[in-house]
């Protein structure tokens, strides 16, 4: 029942706040004997990295990650594997305002109700920042998996999408936007830095399809592979939506138009659609695993906000500081290694059962 | 790790097939004292029951529920509460061409390539019918958090929207569609009937808000209130879709559209916006918890689809039998019944911490 | 975090109390595809059912078992296994003493400083009888380890032990005590005989030894196997210790006496001691699994004893009612449920995260 | 279903192998506001720390606890505590010999078994270092529950008890024993020399007592207090015993004289005795929480075993290196972090049921 922790059988725990000397995350129930090493981890930090463009947040952090245990000769043990990230630029500042004030649309006053008090530095526990230790996490199962390929991308920033018949996957690590459009990058450079310019922020959609997946990942009712998507993209900062598949636009069609036919194919069936994102009841099909997330507006933003005090003082605030214009833009790593944690811990789980 | 199970602190698991002689949940983890009966859990059952007008199912099922453990004398005694309902109305049918092949967007194939062969009647455990049982257990959670009022509804069929401004909660129980805009309900009348007359299905989207709820429930990471609310409601039948609050329509927005300014107000902070849907950073601020599902259209229809035989063989099929038009109806007392789970679940954890 | 939920990925939970209509166990996480029947489960029902000898409880109980859920065509399915008891023999009997002061070495008191009453017939969850579901989910367990032999029996009964060396298996369906040595169960007769005819009761000791079970069961840390173990057989009612192995004995020896030295053997290792009753760090040798575990004497006795009221006067009470002179006796068959219940866990946990 | 973890609401993770390069803990659920300081952790890796004797290994470790998160302004504040201790004294030697042969008595042969290899560098993960852990922990835990006095004391080596009427709580902190007992004390040096200097080692009983625990935690059947302490007190190294109360001593008494009878006193009951250790239907009483718990003589040994290598070749094996001759004596702290971390999980356990 634990609160800090994700998954069934393969599963992680985090630790750590914003302003705090480290984060990290251990990994437990790993299978043992595959080869790992902080080099292969790197990489996933990287990509989420704050500070890499201008429509980044500029704080600097190396995110160098280190394993402390779970590993030997280069190989996994088969125990629990701890991950550690140091936070290095914890800049001193002023945090007094934010001490005194609840930051609107931020968990500040939501952590006040709930513990009485908290660590405001940087959002504490609250903070972003976490999910630099799921990213390494995930790239942990990552190795779990290596039938699987997981791909994620911006599809939408501002209600400007890209044109998914221009996708191209080469583009995706070519531009700051983890945007497979070139083109939509292209606009999306004016709007996210008339955004930052206005002291602003933009809402972003991001898109995961993970080919390579079997049929029979997943469980029924309550170990859905689905529903485990659902909490595991739900629970990242500053989401508040998902689909699978065709998602809320299925509910607008007739079922004939939302059928995923199939005919014999080569290896198992041939499906002449994907409404369903590669699950049923479930249980994936053998189909591309398709998630659909919706990242709102980073709430930080530079015009100023009515709220209240911790002692219910009207005020008004803005959030000064170092933060992301388009906190769904550094969201796509964190999605990707949502996605290969979730179906890593179902290809484990699927293998207990069904052998 | 139960994949039949759901909940951290108040917990439920279901056991049952659409075929077999009865289904139900057992209910752990309820506190003791609390007044309860069978006729207190046998309204909810009711809402959701088939065969109560032409827009659901014709199956016939009393749906009346037994409860056989866990109680004294009218009140819980914080053990397991066992609660029962009987099928009566497995119709002698022959099944052997949904035996043979696959019916598509089913999760026939799913099952058979997870566990090498399934219950083929009625669709075994991945039938609607086990959302029953949620149903049972979600009214013994609202003993639990009487201070909350939790109110469904359908906002949308076919791509039809309700009109939010005309929204009459007395309307939600006046029409076979849980819809509260009198209009909208009239023209789903003709919708439905058409879909059903050709032998089609519709969509849906429901809408779930719960008032009453207090800050700070909930909890940070990975027992996030919202994500434990986005596994609860992508956990049944149909769904492919779940929003917080603004949900998708947020990553359109800028940061201070999407602001949720607060005031000093008689009782706690007056909020000046909802987008966030009552929840941030996991846990709730007090405001009303709302909550968006999308339902597909249901995958049986008359109208026949290409498909492959359990050989590989190429086929047609048509759906026979007894179907909803539209699951999305009968779905809205499921999706009550779920947010009752949840919160009363995080109730119990909260008060597990933070006494 | 379920109480009434047992493991880890074969999990079962069970619900009913002494004097209500019936109860029963939900086991998930089942291998699909096992041959499965009630005729199967039922022989285990038997071994521990009441009224079979004067040396237990004269309750008359069939404990025929009923299959609710999870097979289809005597197969497990992989979905939850429901299984039913029914109570037939809740004798109506006045209870007002019972309900109004605490039996001294029963729940009672715990019970009601915990939640506040209880269901005072019978001792409700209290009591022994729900350990007929654990009996009945032991049998499902069995079927996941079909390379794995149990053997449990009587080693002990008020101080009178066994001699080992003239253990017979044969002789342990053949008295009523499941004792393997002939003369001690004819000197049992007259023990435990006249200890009914006092109104007193007896302890015992039972013993459950597993072989067949493979190398590398079990895990480190906090889900070793006998870690499992003890739990389990903790959990049972009237129990209060648990070895394995050489157990308290080993605290009296030295290192060289303890050890278990290894020789090359025909497959793998050969053993030429197994103090550690088969297990090492956590994990199975793939050397005979060995648990002893000390039942109390019943502690409902017809001596009267000192005790208070629920309003804290003081009173004595006599236990009326229909007990077992000697509840080790049918803990027997509960013990051998719980080992085959964790080492089918165990087998499908290893079987997750090593292939 | 995480195998280093333990809890049910107080939950916590443990990592790290004897030769790495720190281990830790990981403690999620502790309620906020709680004074915490590596000052009042560090007390009790003191008391489990090597190298203080001559009757423990002579390891050297500062063992000097981190908190890396968790804390702000010297309170928890509910996210989860992460406790680091760095390895110093990995001493570098030669390994050769134990990574080809298997240590009897050890986890060597059962790790192989079970992941196809192992770090063998001082046992790799199934080091009773890890306990260390365990401890920091349990200091965490023990804020939890300012009501409760946790005792814990050796009261047997190698077969010599302690007198209990010579009891003295004062004594156990000023022998290098942790007895209770100065005369058996001043016995236990000679005995435990003689081991030493044979190269032998010995067995021990530790006891544990906690005072001041409430009636009414713990849980029933599967959740009970006395099942989850003998799963924390089988789980500690070398462990293969656990007694409640009376434990196997109960198994040969008859009921009267087994009987805890109840008197009206000053705050609810007085018992007249505590023959059942506190706990009753898994559910405390209110007398004192009493544990046994059984520790084998150390495997390692300077004399020779036979053993077989990693291809199963006929061997003898000395096991040279710093050991501890007697387990037992340094396993005291972690028996008592471990009654600690039991039972301040339930009484968060009872809050989130019972208020």
């Amino acid at each position: 029942m634990s609160v800090n922790t994700f998954g069934r059988v393969l599963r992680f725990t985090t630790w750590g706040e914003s302003h705090g000397p480290a984060l990290g995350a251990v990994v437990d129930g790993c299978p043992p004997g595959l080869s790992i090493s902080e080099e292969a981890i790197q990489p996933f930090l990287d990509a989420r990295k704050p500070g890499t463009s201008k429509f980044t947040t500029q704080r600097r952090e190396a995110d160098l990650v280190k394993i402390l245990s779970g590993t030997f000769e280069g190989k996994t043990t088969g125990t629990p594997i701890s991950l550690l990230i140091e936070n290095t630029d914890q800049r001193s500042k002023d945090y007094s305002e934010v001490a005194k004030a609840y930051r609107p649309g931020h968990a500040d006053y939501a952590y006040d109700a709930k513990y009485g008090f908290r660590d405001y530095r940087g959002g504490g526990r609250s903070s972003a920042r976490e999910t630099a230790a799921r990213v390494a996490a995930g790239a942990v199962a990552r190795l779990v998996i290596p039938e699987v390929t997981i791909i994620g991308y911006v599809s939408e920033i501002g209600g400007d999408r890209i044109d998914h018949a221009a996708f191209d996957a080469e583009q995706i690590g070519q531009n700051p936007f983890f945007c497979p459009d070139a083109a939509a990058a292209a606009r999306w450079e004016a709007l996210v830095d008339d955004a930052r310019k206005d002291g602003s922020s933009l809402g972003a959609v991001v898109e995961c399809v993970a080919t390579g997946v079997p049929a029979g990942w997943g469980a029924p009712i309550y170990g859905k592979l689905d529903a485990d998507l659902a909490a595991a993209m739900m629970g990242i900062n500053a989401v508040k939506g998902v689909e699978i598949g065709d998602g809320f636009a299925a509910a607008a069609l007739r079922g004939e138009q939302n059928a995923d036919p199939m005919r014999p194919g080569a290896d198992g069936p041939e499906f002449l659609a994907n409404h369903a994102g590669g699950i049923a009841g479930g249980i994936t099909t053998g189909q591309p695993v398709v998630v659909r997330v919706a990242f709102k507006p980073t709430s930080s933003i530079l015009i100023p906000q009515e709220t209240i005090t911790r002692e219910g003082e009207a005020t008004e605030l803005v959030t000064k500081g170092r933060h992301d214009p388009c906190v769904g833009i550094r969201g796509t790593p964190v999605v990707e290694a949502m996605m290969a944690l979730v179906l890593a811990d179902h290809k484990l789980l699927h293998r207990a059962q069904c052998g």
